[in-house]
Parts: structure tokens; sequence; C-alpha cells
């Protein structure tokens, strides 16, 4: 796969849900991501599938003011962005890395690292 | 400069502290460090300078075990790694994302992503 498709992939990802929940849009997200989507994060832990991706990412939305992207790398079937995100609750700024492998034209794979502090305080105070 | 090149120069940055303390190569990582590189992370938040960096990466090397790289994206003169430690304290594995940019055959930014939740108890309990 060309390696502007990956990043055409990426981008889109993001766009389909980085403008908040008036923009959300899952059944973009749908043609984006593979069925079988694997995700990894620090709160989640390991979910496979688009059904077990998608409640997570919406309620992350749903706390998300801004993304800004610092920096974006991709080559081949591989990319990684590096965004800072203004959240609600917690209140702040925090910084996001993420990295994806494409297969057949949909994101295979996500692995997302951040600091938990905050966010663990609001699930278990 | 080639991606090969920045390929290179970061791996040749794990490699000089990856493996502990007795192959921790502070004289070879100030080769591929700039003078006034530019680091940014969870716990120590921004620093300039290979000698505000190298005390924190040493005091880092201190409690790692072991380092496994999952996933490197380089294009051009950036590069960003996903990569699991073994830590003694807090114990446990750890994953780490980090980004770099390479200026003039040395690295010049790094970020680094992490969650710290564990070892802000270290610091703070």
């Amino acid at each position: 796969m060309a390696d502007d498709k990956t990043t055409d992939l990426v981008l889109a990802h993001y766009d389909s849900w980085m403008n908040g929940m008036a923009s959300y849009d899952e059944t973009r997200l749908r043609g984006i991501l593979a069925p079988d989507v694997k995700f990894e994060g620090p709160l989640s832990g390991k979910r496979t599938g688009a059904d077990a991706f998608l409640p997570g990412l919406a309620g992350f939305v749903k706390i998300l003011k801004a993304l800004r992207i610092l920096q974006k790398i991709h080559a081949g079937n591989e990319a990684s962005v590096l965004y800072d995100c203004d959240i609600t609750m917690p209140r702040g700024t925090f910084r996001f890395a993420e990295f994806f492998r494409v297969e057949k034209d949909k994101i295979k794979e996500i692995k997302l690292v951040f600091d938990a502090t905050e966010f663990r305080k609001m699930i278990a105070p």
C-alpha cells in the first residue's frame, strides 16, 4: 500500500471524531476500521472489534474540547500520531501517542499511550 | 537526510542505554544528542540540553530490567518508537511512546509519553 493511503486513512479516522459529538460519524468510522480492529490503551486494556472499540471512543469524544496534532509519521502500512487534547473532565490538556497498522485499506491495529493519572482519579476517586 | 540515517541514530540512542547501567554509555549518548536537545515527558516536563536530560535517563536505566521495541516508524528526519519496559520500581511492565526529530545528524527533539500513574506513587506516595 502506498504511504499516502495510510496517512489518508489515519487522518480520516481523526476527522471522524476530533471535532466533537456533533461531527462524530460512526458510519464513516466503521468504513475506516477493520471489523476486527485490535485496540490497546492504558484504561481499556485490549479490545477486539469495532463494536468493542467505538463506545470507548464516543465516551472520549464527549469530554473532548479540542485536538491538536503535534507530529505524525507514516511509512508503509504503519503510522504514528502525537497529539494534545483539551479535555473537560478531567479538565486540562493531555498528550496522547497513537500507533497504527493498516491492512487491506482498513485500520487493523491501534495502540494508544497516554498518562492516565488524572483519568484514573475520575473513574475511581 | 536519508531515512535510514534517522533510524540508525534513534536505534543507536536506545542501544546506548537499553541494556542497563553496565552498558550505559554517556560519551556515545553525547555524540548522538544535540547539545541543546529538547526533551519533554510526563514526569520531568520540559528540559533543554543533554546536561539536563541525561541524569533523568540514567535514573531510568537504573530501574530498567528489559526493553522490547514493539513498533518503530521513521520518515525523513522524524521517527517514533513504541516499546515495553520491564521495571523494578515500580515493579511491572510499562509501555512508552517516543517521538524524535533529527537535525544535522543529531537528535534534536524527544517527546516521551507513558502512563505515569505508578511512577508518581513512587515519587509522592
